[in-house]
């Protein structure tokens, strides 16, 4: 730290991204991206885009915006395309909160919302999971402040139903609910269809996982116009061109490519069940993932020595130190080909942790 | 506005970005891009990251960063590439500013630094430039607040010798100096060479002008260690994966074509003296330009007139309504043939303007 850093950053302490090894040996089953390439449409896009480099990108992301429009079947006004998910939080974090707004979470959830508070000077409340590690969602009803629920949430992979959303969206009219859709397309309720019933619903959705384009950065916001304005004004405030010409383009390939998404989709469920039924079969607990990644403990095995024991062999998954789930893994679903590999080295350890 | 926008923002107005058309229809020498379309290497290495778009980019940016670091002769931990230029001044005014530590900059000067104060919460004052538009150096030495100066300025052209540039920065030792050198390769001194000698200066950068790569969006921030690791806390506290792989590796392929650049620049010079001579030869005056635009007006036509006029017959500069400037245009250098027509309808409208 320098002798300059404001000291309204004294209590920051930045997020630590999962690993990324530059050497690409790993069965890398840590960062929940998809296993499968983006579209061929993709790839001929970004060609095209390449060559115009050289002029700036539509601050407006006219094409992009109607398009994901025409998908989610909103109006362009209900729309914002940020540079990755984590803008557009990041975003809702500046407008809506502030000392005299602050916002609630679950204690377990995605390590990122502390970070935005913390950043933004914005006083927070973390609400404890159940023991079952679900959202009570009873909790969160008419609590009167701002909230923010990934649902389904992270690093669990649980779900609340769209009632229990909507219940806690219309019972706090004076807050701003941002609802967390990062993982929604594997098996979740999408609460978009809940945006023009309500002005107070912010829902936040990234091409990083079910759309294979975690490389490119491209994440959006979905709410009413006048929310949505709001954080136009933060993004001509502080990034006006965010998405750049080939991200833009990219994900516009990626929405057209409608069967190629939902074939990617319905294998990695598919793998999903098959990885989650095996681990069952060696003794592990896995929660009901409706994600691209399931939540695993064994009582034979300690937490963080699994994770280290999976690594030495090749595979990396996420482990995160926090006390409650010290004992988990989250292992992202790779192809049927990786996961039998994940499988294999856990037997192989799980064997010698009992001799 | 929303009933939730945060009132912390009550005196923001967002920047507006120059005009994009999206015919393209328009001779378009308003927004300061480069004429000329990325290096070749580009569209290759851009083509190499579209097939694996699935995995995250590295954070760290390491390959561009290593890549940087030796063509500005620095250590890797002295740079910091960002989602554009401006994305490094948002972090800059986040972490060196607050309300015990103001800043100034010029009154005329790049639009968004007033913009990024009030985001912020950071009070500011503007220095009138000189009566020739030039900066007053001394009004910045040991002025004891945060400074940003853009050198080159925008949108005049005008430059700060290095000797200048130190003087304000030795001047400030408790303050950081910022100096934004988005247009510093096309005639400037570059500050770069002062950072092993200060640890209160951050230099920024973009590939938006000189290196072809406006729609890629890609700045970079060179400072001492200790200020780039504070910037560094920010990234990760608002986006860790800001820089996509394409234009990662755009970036890269950009900084290796240094044949192609050298090229480019010295085209831009060329045609910006022989655009200036030709205006100069028409009655204009333009200001003595350090950038790939010019900054001009005539007695015989009113600036918002000319600018209007321009336009009608397809060709886009840009004006600003600032009561100082408002009787000029900035104009930026394009192709030769560009500024051919921008002469010629020029003349046309000088001409129709005398009868």
């Amino acid at each position: 730290m320098s002798r300059f850093f404001s000291n309204k950053y004294d209590s920051l302490d930045a997020y630590v991204p999962g690993e990324q090894p530059k050497d690409c040996q790993y069965v890398k089953l840590n960062t929940n991206e998809s296993p499968f390439p983006p579209a061929p449409a993709v790839l001929e896009a970004v060609r095209g885009e390449a060559e115009k480099l050289h002029l700036y990108s539509d601050p407006e992301c006219k094409a992009l915006v109607e398009k994901l429009a025409e998908t989610y079947g909103l109006k362009p006004t209900q729309v914002l395309p940020t540079n990755g998910s984590d803008e557009i939080l990041n975003f809702a974090f500046m407008a809506f909160c502030d000392r005299e707004h602050p916002i609630v979470f679950p204690d377990i959830s995605y390590g990122f919302y502390s970070v935005f508070a913390k950043l933004n000077g914005v006083p927070y409340e973390t609400i404890p999971l159940k023991e079952d590690f679900s959202i009570d969602h009873r909790e969160y009803v008419g609590i009167g402040k701002n909230i923010v629920i990934a649902n389904p949430n992270a690093p669990t992979g649980l779900c609340l139903s769209l009632k229990q959303v909507e219940e806690i969206v219309a019972s706090n009219p004076h807050n701003v609910v941002i609802i967390d859709e990062a993982y929604v397309d594997f098996g979740g309720e999408s609460a978009v269809k809940l945006i023009d019933k309500y002005d107070n619903l912010l829902v936040t959705q990234t091409f990083s996982k079910s759309r294979n384009l975690a490389g490119a950065r491209l994440g959006m916001g979905f709410a009413c116009e006048s929310l949505i304005a709001d954080l136009n004004t933060i993004k001509y405030s502080t990034n006006p061109y965010n998405v750049n010409r080939m991200t833009m383009a990219a994900g516009i390939a990626m929405l057209e490519s409608t069967e190629y998404f939902e074939k990617n989709l319905a294998e990695i469920c598919r793998v999903r069940e098959y990885t989650a039924a095996e681990l069952r079969k060696m003794g592990f607990t896995a929660l009901d993932s409706k994600t691209n990644f399931l939540f695993v403990r064994s009582e034979e095995i300690d937490g963080e020595k699994l994770y280290a024991e999976l690594k030495k062999r090749g595979v990396l998954v996420r482990h995160f130190t926090a006390e409650r789930i010290a004992q988990f893994n989250r292992v992202t679903i790779g192809t049927k080909e990786q996961m039998d590999v994940f499988l294999e080295k856990t037997r192989e350890i799980l064997k010698e942790q009992k001799q």
